[in-house]
């Protein structure tokens, strides 16, 4: 099922559908060279936005929830990558220890995400049992989930330089929590036992400025490959160092910043004769902070969203279905991002893809739907549904021939493509960030 | 769906089923080690014999066909393994040149497998074309398929030390043609290009019976695992050596092998409290040949039993819609194996199930159907009909603590892991018949 598409069912999207599926053969031998020099995340998930004139990635997610997303149909292809994953890292693996985000262990969307990484890695042969970084926990704790079955959450145990629990010795342990108030000790040292993603995949470490720094690298890469404008598929970007917008001469930073961008935005939908008026969001550099994104249209009108934004400020969006980062961490670092409107819909609700992947393979997607927000808006917000995406029959199926836009397995395949341009980015990303680098030239 | 057990719902097999799933984690763990020191074959395909009180394997295909028998869902995990296999083995591949079957190219049946071939190599990122060794096919011949489409069959061209097409120079061959008369001069020294599988997995150089040696191997190391009797997936065997059964002196060792193997069965059957007549199945060693497989319940039938099969001998199986090999080579080697009679029924015809693999992943796997022959006969004649088998959805999602014999994941999830200690009695097979073997060494 691919949602009615307003204007995107004409103009520069289809061709580049049309470019990327003509050159499926190429684009698949570019990703299988990339992955000979990188190492893909062990998992993430890419939110993506299509304009009808642009498709980009606005967010990348190293730890993703909404595994509970996904079609049935869609789990072979994920326990056959899990399966290809832990092979390249761990064969010898035998115990999986799970964390999840703490602050979520009430939420029981996030914990069906949970619940499916769990059996998405049992059926790759491991024993796997989850571990909480909530030291409330004292006792293996059930938590009930919708459909009548439980999870068990059970107390870390830290004996010297390894992590378990009780009875568990795992030799990998896969963290689903972003570490978004940094790294709690319990993790810190653990060099006898694998750490999937390493600690530096953590938002306490990551920047969105340094990953959007690598997508464009990617982007032009990949852009000159098709022999196309990489604007097509990166959001520019500018920031700030230090400045906190909260304070006056940072806001006036950023509004220098929200300015320039906007004129650069303006002067490309001229160049594509866009009809639209640019908008520009201003956003954490640490992932999601309490306040959320922030639209813009005009750098003066900055400090007003930013009251607005305060005004409405809420539960973190995670409660809506998705592990969304931890709330309100202390940075005020942003960056401010060209905005990529969203026109895909459905049932009338603005919607956005998610791409899922586990090591280098897309294994599923589903749609963001939220039918209170506008389409310049962050969709991962209170209220948001979720509609599972019919993309695991079909993304590694597309048509080559097909009228561009009508056909739902190009249209998947090019958001798969998309949203493995973000992962190649946030491999780069990793790589730069490595605090260990040296250790491996 | 899965087809209606006769006595599979009760006794022996549900118990395997049973310890099969309890130990999923540890069995996948132990293929994860396997796979460390052994290389999987490219691709094969495996027909299983589920008799109820045993399930094994009878014929493991290096060269499989019935690509056309898996079920749409299944080709995203085919896709997706194919990545797998070809970034292992040559990552910067581009031109991909595929050999099929000559003795077949106008067998539309065998055309539509190498279709589905072609496509899924392409989609896993590969120009795929396809060359003749059919030296009477002088230029590019379109075949026309039941579907409308077409495919074109090239001749080879041979420029020094490199095999390609006109305009087509490929860094990787994949042979799906099984080489049962020998290689032919176009494949020898090739090597500059990867050749896969390689030549040596051809039948002019297997053997049955160094197979059924391995997978006796690979079965032993299993079944200790599972703390559970090898022959419950293990069919026992014998060999003459070279004794052409066609004369006196052959055919009295045959008889004799015969006779030894039928006692043996006998005493295992008696062990189970199984009430029925065991058989043998004698076989030639070089695959197949132009009598097939012949079934003998008592030594002394042996003689009447080759000219019953002489008698209605037929064109080749795989006109019925398979890679079969091709007919009559001169080897007249045989191997006398314990039979295993097949208890599934579609639509109460004899069926057994068929598991196709690329790498070391199972993505699928179809019935094959016959209506004309009896649980004891080979089924991959002329008259059989395949059904395909849905097994994408289910193979990698077996449900734990489900009653066994009813659950169709759960007996899917069984024939994968039977078929793939198939494949791994290939890979130990392939090395201990490598050529070059010492290079590695």
């Amino acid at each position: 099922m691919v949602p009615h598409l307003i204007t995107a069912l004409t103009g520069p999207i289809n061709e580049l559908e049309a470019r990327i599926l003509d050159s499926m053969p190429a684009i698949e031998r570019w990703f299988r060279l990339e992955w000979m020099e990188h190492t893909p995340p062990f998992y993430c998930s890419v939110d993506l936005r299509n304009a009808g004139f642009k498709l980009a990635p606005v967010d990348t997610n190293l730890f993703p929830g909404g595994f509970n997303n996904l079609t049935p149909e869609m789990l072979p292809l994920a326990v056959q990558a899990a399966m290809a994953a832990i092979e390249k890292i761990c064969p010898e693996a035998k115990n999986l220890l799970l964390i999840p985000e703490s602050a979520h262990s009430r939420n029981t969307f996030y914990l069906s995400s949970v619940q499916r990484l769990m059996r998405i890695f049992t059926q790759a042969g491991l024993n796997v049992r989850l571990g909480t970084l909530d030291d409330t926990v004292k006792a293996p704790t059930p938590v009930a989930l919708p459909d009548g079955s439980e999870l068990v959450l059970e107390p870390l145990l830290r004996i010297r330089g390894r992590l378990g629990l009780k009875d568990f010795d795992p030799c990998t342990i896969l963290l689903n929590n972003d570490l978004s108030r940094g790294v709690p000790r319990a993790l810190q040292h653990l060099h006898e036992q694998y750490l999937l993603p390493p600690l530096h995949a953590g938002w306490g470490v990551r920047r969105m400025s340094r990953h959007f720094q690598s997508y464009e690298e990617v982007a032009k890469k990949f852009a000159k490959l098709l022999g196309m404008d990489p604007w097509l598929i990166n959001p520019m970007f500018g920031q700030c160092g230090d400045a906190d917008p909260t304070d006056a001469a940072g806001l006036d930073c950023v509004q220098t910043n929200v300015d320039a961008l906007l004129t650069k935005v303006r002067r490309k939908y001229k160049e594509y004769g866009i009809n639209e008026k640019p908008f520009v969001v201003v956003k954490a550099e640490s992932g999601r902070d309490a306040l959320g994104p922030v639209t813009v249209r005009d750098a003066k009108d900055l400090g007003d969203a930013y009251a607005r934004a305060r005004s409405r400020m809420a539960p973190p969006a995670s409660d809506a279905g998705e592990a969304g980062g931890s709330a309100a961490s202390e940075a005020t670092q942003v960056i401010i991002q060209e905005g990529v409107p969203t026109y895909e819909r459905v049932n009338d609700a603005v919607a956005e893809p998610v791409v899922t992947m586990i090591d280098r393979y897309v294994v599923g997607g589903y749609y963001r739907v939220h039918a209170e927000r506008g389409v310049d808006e962050n969709l991962n917000a209170p209220g948001a549904r979720y509609v599972p995406l019919a993309f695991a029959g079909s993304h590694h199926l597309p048509r080559p021939g097909e009228k561009p836009g009508v056909n739902a397995p190009n249209r998947f395949y090019m958001y798969g493509v998309i949203g493995r341009l973000a992962m190649l980015a946030a491999s780069y990303e990793l790589e730069a960030t490595d605090p260990d680098a040296e250790v491996y030239e």
